[in-house]
């Protein structure tokens, strides 16, 4: 019988002591040369990166968007790391999909069904329609886009008032189901994200690549003791962090190292 | 040289005289039985419906969700419809991404360079960061979020806040690159919509099986003569028109019915 996502995530974060989320971002044109040759060069890749990273992270989340970037063969590359991928670590897909109705079914149908992914990331623009079908589906889970730490996000997250509606409306919701992605650079928001949504796990990319500050997004948004809640993902800063024939070894010691660091809260 | 879909909406709808798109809501399980039998069946329907409907369509809209529901064979099924489309009439991806920085990057290479759509649709949550990849990707073309028609579209869109908020940010952006979906059950809306954002191509769903009144669609959203800017989207009420072995010649009817429906503005 498989595990939801949350049950996943709190053993594992149990068993592991990680909170790293280790990124996907298996962009083609960045691979290393030594990969190139492969039959599947993504797939080649993200195989060396799972072997290597796997100690240290908590959840893998690959992009949606790095694997249809390559049509069939990227597809094809993306069942094949979802399914390598132990089972005892949870898998996200980044797709920050958020449709209604019989569309959002599909999609609910492609990646916990087809793809057999644990968590998705999802748009809740459309409002609660887009839940039905997530709801609907046993053992499904997703984290909305909250606050993001682009600098456009201000255009429409103004003076944080969208995230307090977002983190409303996600109250309507089970903790078990949905969680939030709160970027990283906002650190002035994290901590009325998190006292608005005590007990959810929260996603947060921005570290690393995007200038996030470790420190701060530990102790800010870093949820009651035992459960820290928190998912620190890092994805070009741990599988691009070597271009040689050692990329792997340095991918290892790039995910160790914010593994580390995120022990010291 | 391939031409924008800004060029070759205006000329299909001259030529055509149509404003109807023929939604590719090629849902598996909701596929007449005699097309069950082929090797792709998604693809064996869409290439009938295509060549049905074809005459009666300014556009052909498929929607990435019930492809990715059945992994690389609907994968295979989408580039094999878009590639047989023909060239005059423009293919609109409904996909609804909205991402930044290389992700965005990423689905605008597999959108407009490998699968070789001529428009998307596009999330706009993340602020105007979702655009600059399909500004910086010549002859790209996106169709934004700004009222949607669901139920639940007031959480976020509360008293066309959201929509205002969305076409005065919209209007940053060259019409020739940006359109808007307007969902056609809000149909109050329709006209300050359109007052706001003049020489925009406005991309109108839920006429049909969501319950929209065409007559005030085409009373509220049309633009100023000869240019009507506007596109009537119908899916299942167009593709799934019929069930038996005259699937196709169903669906050409409601095409058409459609389409002269349309015509009397």
């Amino acid at each position: 019988m498989s595990k939801s996502f949350w049950h996943k995530y709190q053993s594992r974060v149990q068993h592991s002591g990680s909170l790293v989320c280790v990124g996907l971002d298996s962009q083609l044109d960045k691979l290393p040369e030594c990969v190139s040759g492969a039959a599947n060069p993504i797939w080649e890749f993200n195989r060396a990166i799972i072997d290597a990273t796997k100690d240290y992270a908590a959840a893998f989340k690959p992009n949606l968007a790095f694997y249809l970037a390559y049509g069939v063969r990227g597809l094809t590359a993306l069942y094949e790391t979802v399914n390598y991928i132990p089972s005892d670590i949870p898998v996200i897909l980044d797709c920050k999909v958020g449709d209604i109705g019989s569309t959002m079914s599909a999609y609910v149908h492609a990646f916990f069904r087809d793809l057999k992914v644990d968590a998705i990331t999802l748009n809740p623009l459309m409002g609660s329609d887009v839940i039905k079908a997530l709801l609907d589906c046993d053992d499904s889970y997703a984290f909305a886009l909250a606050l993001t730490s682009n600098p456009s996000a201000q255009d429409f997250f103004q003076n944080a008032r969208m995230a307090n509606e977002i983190s409303n409306w996600l109250l309507h919701f089970p903790q078990e189901r949905l969680g939030a992605v709160v970027g990283a650079t906002q650190t002035a928001d994290l901590q009325s994200m998190r006292a608005a949504l005590p007990g959810r796990i929260f996603l947060i990319p921005g570290v690393g690549a995007q200038g996030g500050d470790l420190q701060s997004v530990l102790k800010y948004a870093v949820d009651t003791p035992p459960q820290p809640n928190i998912l620190i993902n890092s994805s070009r800063g741990i599988i691009f962090a070597g271009k040689g024939e050692d990329f792997a070894a340095k991918s290892a010691e790039a995910a160790r190292e914010l593994y580390l660091a995120c022990r010291e809260i």
